[in-house]
């Protein structure tokens, strides 16, 4: 059933069958060091979220520059991590349902877990799970700092909960979830810097009434690509989440910077290759890339080296190239890059990533076929 | 690699882990008798496409009522048909690539094989693989006929490709490919009647001037799920290629039948089968399917059996349900059914149809476990 990858090692770029996921590993490093030093200098730890990439080859990458472990999304993509060697992963989501939690506590006779609560009812399933495994989960309890998903209020709720998890054999309270995602996409710097202002205001005074009632918190984890110097200049947070610095999107690249220039403090790292399959007329050439190559709730892929050109009206299988404002005139067959609106779920489309050595070079071969090993991990 | 599925034969619905892909089996097997029964009265053939269900099991039922074969979009997609026991595939696109052409031309030792072309080049390279397999490809030239998506224009320019496809050894012209894909969800049906009575024009035309020119067209192709009734009556096309009657979506039933009720020709026999995992206040509950259980470019998933819910803000695993119109308040745990927007691409984001019997009644099981087997087939 897994499909067959599109491409061999040693391939040149050009060769390789389309609609293919293709890594720019020379960015993609950069990157990954990037953070790895930030992360260093600001003196707190990274935890990337590995509902970006759903690769323990990554992880593992990552780790090795660091990284204390991953954050998971769902205990069928922790599963994969620990599967792929990945000793520590946290699912940062609540999880409910006694298989789930079968499947989770199960996880710990592996590796080092961790899971978010937000909910008295789900503590108690947690630790009905927890010990009929005979093992012990720690617990993050997660607050709304503004985002309006999960979590439960700053300040007395939290620490409520967070006595709860102290109270339930098999958990033991180990912090707070404290994720602001509504200011992540928030495109100037001053509405970024306001929202998480707001987000560490009410994690510090939940972290202080905790410590009031006697709980430490050994993990404040939060923040993502679009605002991670925040949280990791506070002084609050000392565990950053971030997962889409390792490809960028074209979302995030539409956050603005103090200066007002576009945020490209990490670079794109990830594209999808296509083919043109027809050129109809001369100022529409079509692509064998649409609504299963990417997804498209953060608008159009953006296309690579093609000045002008516009992506429009996807379908199932063809994407549409708007060449009005384009001086070149794509030939059939020829190979197009495309930046994907939003990473995470475009990479939970394909199955392998197509590793690139020497991009924008003549000489671009790949290097390295990894599988997304947690694809459609969504239980 | 794949992940594993989520229910096991026999397992009351209600026990599916979630997010889960659940297949109404009842209302299924209505929608593919009513289309066999409408084809077998229209006097049309039925080649219903395999991009809505990729699954071969699924093809294998639609040809038992009666179906020629099924249209696949991609190469990976028609193998995977193949290999799932359908004898006759046509790929109703264009395929643009050496890899993929011979793929398609060895595709043709093992069932009978048709593809589309809306290009001389195309033509050749396919006409060198076919001839390298030793197989004969049988060919739809693809004519536009208001899509503005691929296809050469109608009348003259179908002529010469056609006979272009002709002149290559290894080639049997067959007929035209005549979709008129942005018909498919013009709301009225007076709109769609307009449309659709253009691309009839068109294609009745086009049919004319190859018998001029001595070429019949053994197929007339098109049609999709909005429209089908149109073409199948038109007395130009004889074979209708819709796909997603099998399933429905929220988004077909937006349209219109000529009363100016909802289009209710088919029922909804695909949902998504999701888990309350956060109540967080009163107005808002949190389910665990969001970004890579459905897609979004056509609007929101619709929430069945919980009059005035709303699913709103996906985030790539989590959906927002709310509830501010809504009387009932689900409770941690409780499982939800949600319409998918738009079905084609939503099924390429699972790997398993859970087929239910009873859907409705207190005693809905689980009766079938089918693999999506072309899940990801973008090759």
């Amino acid at each position: 059933m897994p499909n067959l990858p599109p491409a061999t090692p040693g391939m040149p770029l050009a060769e390789v069958d389309t609609p293919a996921l293709i890594v720019d590993l020379d960015a993609f490093e950069r990157n990954l060091k990037k953070m790895a030093g930030f992360v260093a200098k600001a003196g707190v730890r990274l935890r990337p979220h590995a509902k970006t990439h759903k690769s323990p080859v990554i992880g593992l990458k990552q780790m090795q520059l660091g990284a204390v472990g991953l954050c998971c999304q769902k205990v069928s993509e922790a599963e994969a991590m620990v599967e792929g060697g990945i000793p520590d992963v946290y699912v940062s989501n609540e999880v409910v349902g006694a298989r789930k939690l079968d499947r989770l506590a199960a996880l710990a006779h592996q590796a080092r877990v961790m899971v978010a609560v937000d909910n008295e009812a789900a503590v108690e399933a947690l630790g009905t799970a927890a010990r009929k495994a005979g093992v012990t989960l720690r617990v993050l309890v997660e607050i709304d700092v503004g985002a309006n998903r999960c979590g439960v209020p700053p300040g007395a709720p939290a620490v409520e909960l967070a006595e709860r998890v102290g109270r339930e054999q098999g958990l033991v309270f180990a912090g707070l979830q404290s994720y602001q995602g509504r200011a992540q996409h928030l495109r100037s710097l001053a509405e970024r810097k306001d929202a998480i202002g707001q987000a560490i205001a009410w994690t510090g005074d939940t972290v202080t009434a905790l410590k009031r009632a006697g709980l430490e918190c050994e993990v404040v984890g939060g923040a993502g690509t679009g605002t991670f110097e925040i949280e990791g200049a506070s002084g609050v947070y000392n565990e950053l989440q971030a997962g889409s610095y390792v490809f960028m999107d074209a979302d995030y690249a539409r956050n603005l910077k103090a200066d007002g220039s576009r945020f490209d403090t990490f670079e794109h790292a990830l594209f999808v290759h296509a083919t043109v399959m027809s050129t109809p007329v001369r100022d529409r050439a079509v692509i064998d890339a649409g609504l299963k190559a990417f997804t498209f709730e953060c608008g159009m892929p953006e296309v690579k080296g093609l000045a002008g050109a516009l992506y429009e009206r996807p379908s199932d299988e063809h994407g549409g190239l708007n060449l009005v404002a384009c001086n070149e005139r794509p030939k059939l067959g020829d190979k197009i890059l495309l930046i994907p609106p939003h990473c995470d779920p475009t990479v939970n489309l394909h199955d392998w990533y197509i590793g690139v050595r020497g991009m924008g070079t003549g000489a671009a071969r790949v290097e390295s076929i990894w599988p997304v090993a947690a694809r459609g991990a969504v239980f």
